[in-house]
């Protein structure tokens, strides 16, 4: 007599089938429901919400609960999922990330993370290499950075090696934040604004430096920023440079910037969270040449790379600042008199538990190797290139805001009687209609569950952002995208 | 014909597997390898570290791989993993988070998270309900607190609130970090020395205030450790009590420190990264008296409550301070013109890409209900109790360090010459050799992988912290403990 299955192992097969089965074409993007829809449609097995005397549901009951999790979440997979800088998670990337939940630990001690502190030692070496960054296979030496919660966070741990390098003194003594400045892109993250905050330099000491058409930090303005901020009589302390930023994919001029800091003494952070992965592909990597010269790269390995949240990681020129700078010694975890306690992770970051982010990525890579690591990020450059065609060749029915030359591409829909579109000589009226259209559109599309596009501003004007990096995404894949785009463009503007 | 399975297919499988045989007494605990031993054996299969030249790896070479990782990694879900406060990790919670992966999303917006968004709410109340603190269940407005990757940085962000409302300004100009005091006990954790140093205040602004013998901050401490930091010209910004400190678990007297508090009007954050689950439980609650006038707590569900990593919220007194604080406003991805972009939650954090880790704790609690919540915290009691009832029947054997009334025990074995043991009658040798007991029957454990449990000083004197969270724990378990320590220290002491 079979035993009937645990709640456990339905639940497994409700996961492990949503996995082996990815969204086609032919399904849904999106179950677009507002939170009272939701609500209600959990209502009917275990309620969102908890009670003051929540019950233990029935198994059935929280295995529904789970089909409808699945139901009303966002198909990231799809291939009309176009959303944003993550897509198409690696199914190997996936099963690795629950091997290391099932093995739940903590990435702090090698004591009861063995295998999971070797691997980082061996990705972050590896990593360090494709950057050009100083590296050392020995174990028994910190590797060259640290597996970090999301880019911003690997942002905030630079800015405070930058500080401590200028005063080692601030990890004791603190520091008047008032005091620095921080350069960045206009294009570049908001992480870095926030990073400011967070360590008390407050967003002020963030200091924009111009960008051309593109998003691409202008060389020639870095330096007057600095000579004007030094004039003001603030403390120069870093300057971020960005490879790949969010909207247009851009990448800032390493070896002008890099030069200018040296001449300086500036700590150079280069935020490669998105345009990291570049460094994989033989024809992209020149994008990121001149990294070779920075004090510290964020490279995020959820994004163009589809490993789930969170993959990312902080490498450093200088290994031995991490632990100068975030060690606070507690005896109780890091013991003084414990076996290979110099392998032990956690002294040399900010955090004390911590995810094992990096099985995913190691298994995944050795299943792919290097090839399948370049074959994602050319397949995400192949396809952006046709779509840029394909706007080219489209008569006028889109056009370019920024065309770009990675992965992203930002287009209007053009109505009919613009085309060809003079964005110059657009009317205020003509402008507020346009604006207005991509947000309607994308309403549509998740009504109707049909495509999930980003929409941005540039220049105040909404536009479509195509982005690609899910492999199981092909060129018919995006000529529908820019059909439905079309279509329902063309019906809400003529609505 | 049946198909062969795939890679992922067969890694499902082993994972499944894995997670399906929990580890029995009859296990190893772990396979203890040293780098080379383990670098050795993973040189049979795929290799651990990575080639400038890596290959794409056999897919039944990846798979041993698998089983290499899950073979040379501690267990610990073995009722004998008593080594630090986490275990045991809750299997449906473990699916929990493979279902989260599976839909890897990022938890920043309604728009690509409308369920994960919604799940947030909806726990983020219940578990301010718990902890007194004011509540909405209204998810048009913000839920009080947010998710953090980890205790460490919750508490970090705490203190930027507790700064931020000092003086509201600092978010845009920041300020002189060394002006502000913060206290702690001295068993409080060090991640509030970490945090001041990130956040420029330095880790000479972390005033530490004297505990009672359990590791109890001092009540009449308190008062005056403010008062002479005043004298000494430095700003008080907050106080962090702790609930539940990770060596002996002892919880800090809150009502009389909330007193403190209000009088002088300083920010009270309650770390209740471990002790916060305690609330859980009707017969433990009450150790968090007074926690419902704090205005900041973190609580870590990773830990008692057997959530993988991670899973720690910071709950919040002014839900609005949390958007006031750390929005940036970036249009790129909280347009204003969006649909439901008031339930954003990615605007409200320092973070931007973020985990979805409500999921799991969200599904566990529906199919336990509060009454199995309550069941895993009385069992972890229970069995501490168990244990210190069987030293004080030990004739001796066992001494108490830190007896402690909740999770945690802390205790020697002690020679037979030395027994009953009086500590303060130690020789220096007598001192030194007791010291080192701990690490070598720890190494001896790990050697035979028949146990792992954590080692702690106190006072100097390396103890055996015993601490029970895994509901698979048996008092046969615990017992076997006890027996292994006394025969590995027996050993090693005559040896």
């Amino acid at each position: 007599m079979r035993e009937q299955p645990t709640l456990v192992e339905r639940l497994i097969d409700e996961v492990r089938s949503h996995l082996l089965t990815p969204p086609t074409g032919d399904d849904r993007v999106v179950r677009f429901g507002n939170p009272e829809e939701i609500a209600a449609a959990f209502a009917e097995t275990v309620s969102l919400e908890f009670r003051d005397d929540e019950p233990a549901h029935e198994p059935g009951r929280v295995v529904d609960a789970a089909r409808q999790v699945i139901d009303w979440s966002v198909a990231t997979t799809h291939p009309r999922f176009v959303n944003q800088n993550f897509a198409g998670a690696d199914p190997i990337g996936v099963v690795g990330d629950w091997l290391g939940a099932a093995l739940n630990t903590t990435g702090a001690t090698y004591e009861v993370a063995p295998v999971f502190t070797l691997m980082e030692h061996a990705v972050l070496d590896k990593l360090a290499r494709l950057a050009g960054f100083p590296t050392t296979s020995d174990v028994h030496h910190p590797p060259p950075g640290m597996f970090c919660p999301g880019g911003s966070v690997g942002l905030l741990f630079a800015l405070q090696l930058a500080r401590h390098r200028l005063d080692p003194d601030v990890t004791r003594r603190g520091a008047d934040g008032t005091r620095y400045a921080v350069f960045v892109s206009e294009a570049g993250h908001y992480s870095t604004r926030k990073s400011a905050a967070l360590l008390g330099l407050g967003t002020d000491a963030v200091v924009p430096v111009a960008v051309d058409r593109d998003g691409a930090m202008r060389p020639e303005a870095l330096g007057p920023a600095i000579d004007s901020t030094v004039a003001a009589g603030r403390v120069p302390l870093a300057v971020v440079a960005t490879a790949g930023t969010t909207v247009t994919a851009a990448f800032d001029p390493l070896p002008s910037i890099a030069d200018e800091c040296t001449a300086r003494g500036l700590w150079l952070h280069v935020d490669g969270a998105y345009g990291g992965s570049a460094l994989f592909s033989a024809g992209q990597r020149e994008r990121l040449d001149g990294l070779e010269r920075a004090d510290s790269l964020v490279w995020d390995l959820h994004k163009m790379m589809g490993m789930t949240q969170q993959c990312s990681v902080l490498l450093v020129r200088e290994p031995e600042q991490l632990d100068a700078c975030f060690a606070a010694r507690a005896d109780y975890l890091f013991q003084p008199d414990k076996r290979n306690g110099e392998l032990d992770a956690g002294d040399r970051t900010f955090q004390c538990g911590r995810r094992t982010d990096v099985v995913k990525l190691w298994l995944a890579w050795k299943a792919h190797g290097d090839a399948g690591m370049t074959a994602r990020v050319d397949h995400a450059v192949a396809l952006a290139d046709h779509v840029r065609n394909r706007v080219e060749a489209s008569d006028g029915r889109f056009a370019f805001v920024v065309r770009g030359d990675f992965t992203n591409t930002c287009v209007l829909w053009v109505p009919p009687e613009l085309r060809p579109l003079r964005v110059e000589a657009l009317d205020d009226s003509q402008r507020a209609r346009l604006h207005a259209l991509a947000p309607a559109v994308k309403a549509r599309m998740q009504d109707d569950g049909t495509a999930m596009v980003g929409y941005q501003p540039v220049d105040g004007l909404n536009c479509f952002r195509l982005l690609f990096m899910n492999p199981a995404v092909t060129t018919t894949d995006a000529d529908t995208l820019l059909s439905l785009i079309d279509r329902y463009a063309t019906e809400q503007w003529s609505s």
